[in-house]
C-alpha cells in the first residue's frame, strides 16, 4: 500500500498557466480561432498534462493486460477460456486488431500477464507479473486477497515506471499511455465493479461482451448481481471493490493511469474493462481525470455511464466492443494530429495571411 | 454537358457480390464477429467500391479547390477577400491545418485555383483552371453562366481524371480522393445551394462560417434569401442551381464526386462547401452516394441535414469548422484503419485461436 500512497501523493493538477500559454499559440495560427474544435483542445490539454510548451507524441506506448476469470464457469462469455492464452500469443506475433492499429498509429504494444490461468513462454514483448492463476469466481466469494489487489494495483504501477526509466538520454520527449485488456470474461467484473461504485443498478451497466444472446445477457446480469450479494463490497473502498468482484489485469489497469498522471503522461482510455481500472483510480484519487482522454464510445451500455461519472467525452463513436486497446490507439492518431497542428502550422505573422476584419467579433 | 453525361453513365453500383466476400473474410479475424464496428463497414464498402478483393489505400489524395465569391461585398465572411489567395499560398508552402493532417495520414494536397479572384503563381502543387475571377455577388444575381457552370463540374471531373491517368503502371492499387476547400464568403453559396436543393428554410442550413456574431449571421440570413429570391434557381435542375447561387470551387466539387465514382474510388467528404458540392453531384446521379464518406459532423447547422438528404452519417464528431479538407484528412485515417485490419489482421485458423462456444450464437 505504500507504493501505492506514495503515487497518489504525487498526482498533481494540470499546468493551466502553461495552457493559457498553449491558447495564445492555438488563436495565433492560420484558421480562425477555435475552428478545429476538439484538435486544439485536445493540445492544449496535452500541453496541460505534460508541462511542455511544444510537446512532441512520438513516442506512444499501449499497455494490454492480460488475466482469466473464475467466474466464466458460470457461462458468462462467449468464448472459452483458452482464448486468453492465445490472444495474447496473437498479439506477440503481430496479428490481432490490437497490433494493426498500434502500427498504423506508430504505437508500441507491451502485453503484460497480470494474471492468466496457464504459465506464458517467455518472449520479447510479454512482461510477465503474474499474481495468480486467475481471478477466483466472483459468484461464489472474492476474486482475490485485499493484498493480491494492493498488488495488482502496485504492479500495474511499476509496468509503467519500469518502462518509462527506459527512456532515452537527453531532453526527454512527451510520451502517451494507451490501456487495454484481454481476458474471457472480463467485461463481468468490469460490470460489477462499475455497478458498485457508481450505484446504478446491474442491469444498466452490463452488455452483450463478446456476443451474448439474450438469455445469456439476462443471465450474466444474474451472475453479477449475485457476486455483488456473495461478497458485499464497499464502495467507499476501491481496493475492497477490486478485491471482491475484480480481476487482476484491471486492478493493473488502475495502476498504469495513477502512475502515468503521476509522471505527467497523457493517458488514453479503451474501452469497458480499460475504463472500468480507471474509474477504480479515479476513486482512489479524483485528479487523475485530468489526465484522462476517453478513446470512444463502446457498444458497452456500461461504457458511457462510467464516463460520464469521470467527467469524460469520447473522442470516436465506431461501435467497437473489442477491447484489447483498439479504440485507444484510434484516439492516439487523433489526439497527435492535435499535437502536430500545434506544432506544426504556420501563424498568420509566418505567413502572411490577413486577419479578421476588425468589425468582427 | 457531353463531358458530364459521359461520366453520369459510367457511375455503377458499388459490387455487392465482393461485399458478400469481404464479409467471410472479416469474420474469420481473431475478434468476436462485428466487434470492430465501423471499422469492418469501412472496409467492405471500400472493397465493394474499389472491386479490390483486398484493397490497399496507401495512395490518398486531397483536391482543395479554391474560389472567391462576389457575395463577400454583402459583409458575410468575418475574413476579407484577399485571404483566399493567401491561404492557397499557406497551402502550397505547406503551413495550413490541412498541410498538417495530410501529412499525419500520409495523403498528397492538389490545390485548384478554380476562380481565385487574382493570378496565382504558377507553381508545384498548384493546378491552375481559372473559370473566373470570382463568382459574381449572388445577391444581385447569378454567380455565374450556365455554361460556367458546366464547365465548373467538367473541369472538377478533369482534375480528378489527369490525377488518375498519371498513376503508375501495374497492378493499380486502389486509391481513395478526399475534397476541400477554400473561398471566402464560401458558406453562403453553399447554404443557398443545400437550402434550394432540400428545400429547407434558410436560417436552418445557414451558420456562422469562420466566426459571425449574432447580427451577422441575422444578415448572412438575409442576404441568403435575396439571392434565393433575385435568382429562382430550379431545384430539379442542379446546374441552374450552381449558375445561380453557387461558386467555381462548389462545382469542381461536384465533378470531384462524380469523376470518383465513376472510376470506383472512394470519396471522402470534408464539411459544408465540400457537402454542397457532394449535393449538386448526389442530385445529378444519386448512385454517387454509394461512393461516399461522410468525413465529420461539421458545426456547420447545414451540414448535418445534407448528409441526411445523401443517407450519409459521419465517422467524426470534432466540432470542426474549418473546412480545407481537414475533416477529409482526419477520416482518411479512420478509413485506412479499417482496410488494414481487413488486410492484415491473423484469422482464427492462422492463429490458431478457438471459436466461440458452440451453444453461443
Amino acid at each position: 500500500m505504500k507504493k501505492i500512497q506514495e503515487v497518489l501523493s504525487k498526482i498533481e493538477p494540470i499546468d493551466l498557466e502553461l495552457m493559457e500559454k498553449a491558447q495564445v499559440r492555438l488563436d495565433s495560427l492560420t484558421k480562425p480561432p477555435g475552428s478545429l474544435g476538439k484538435l486544439e483542445a485536445f493540445a492544449k490539454r496535452i500541453v496541460g498534462m505534460t508541462r511542455q510548451l511544444r510537446p512532441s507524441l512520438e513516442r506512444k506506448v499501449l499497455f494490454i493486460l492480460a488475466g482469466d476469470h473464475g467466474v466464466v464457469r458460470e457461462g458468462v462469455s462467449a468464448y472459452p477460456p483458452e482464448v486468453t492464452p492465445q490472444m495474447v500469443y496473437n498479439f506477440l506475433r503481430g496479428g490481432a486488431a490490437i497490433n494493426v492499429l498500434a502500427r498504423h498509429v506508430g504505437a508500441q504494444v507491451v502485453v503484460v500477464d497480470m494474471g492468466v490461468a496457464v504459465d506464458l513462454s517467455p518472449q520479447p514483448g510479454l512482461v510477465i507479473k503474474k499474481i495468480g492463476y486467475g481471478a477466483r469466481n466472483i459468484a461464489e466469494g472474492p476474486a482475490m486477497t485485499r493484498e493480491e489487489a494492493i498488488k495488482a494495483i502496485e504492479t500495474g504501477i511499476a509496468v509503467v515506471e519500469e518502462w518509462e526509466s527506459g527512456r532515452a538520454i537527453g531532453p526527454s520527449p512527451a510520451l502517451m499511455v494507451g490501456t487495454g485488456d484481454m481476458g474471457i470474461g472480463n467485461t463481468t467484473p468490469s460490470s460489477a465493479i462499475i455497478a458498485c461504485l457508481t450505484g446504478i443498478e446491474v442491469k444498466a451497466v452490463t452488455g452483450r461482451g463478446t456476443g451474448l444472446t439474450d438469455a445469456q445477457l439476462a443471465h450474466k446480469i444474474r451472475v453479477i448481481e449475485k457476486a455483488l450479494e456473495v461478497n458485499r463490497p464497499n464502495p467507499q473502498d476501491p481496493i475492497d471493490v477490486l478485491a471482491k468482484v475484480g480481476g487482476y489485469e484491471i486492478g493493473g489497469l488502475a495502476g498504469v493511469v495513477l502512475a502515468a498522471a503521476a509522471h505527467h503522461l497523457p493517458v488514453v482510455v479503451d474501452g469497458l474493462i480499460s475504463t472500468a481500472g480507471a474509474l477504480l483510480a479515479y476513486q482512489l484519487a479524483p485528479m487523475v481525470g485530468q489526465y484522462l482522454f476517453a478513446s470512444h464510445k463502446s457498444v458497452e451500455i456500461g461504457h458511457s455511464i462510467t464516463l460520464d461519472k469521470m467527467g469524460l467525452s469520447p473522442i470516436l463513436d465506431l461501435s467497437l466492443r473489442l477491447g484489447e486497446g483498439t479504440g485507444a490507439a484510434l484516439a492516439m492518431g487523433l489526439l497527435e494530429a492535435g499535437v502536430k497542428i500545434y506544432n506544426e502550422m504556420a501563424t498568420f505573422e509566418e505567413a502572411g495571411v490577413s486577419q479578421r476584419d476588425p468589425g468582427s467579433s
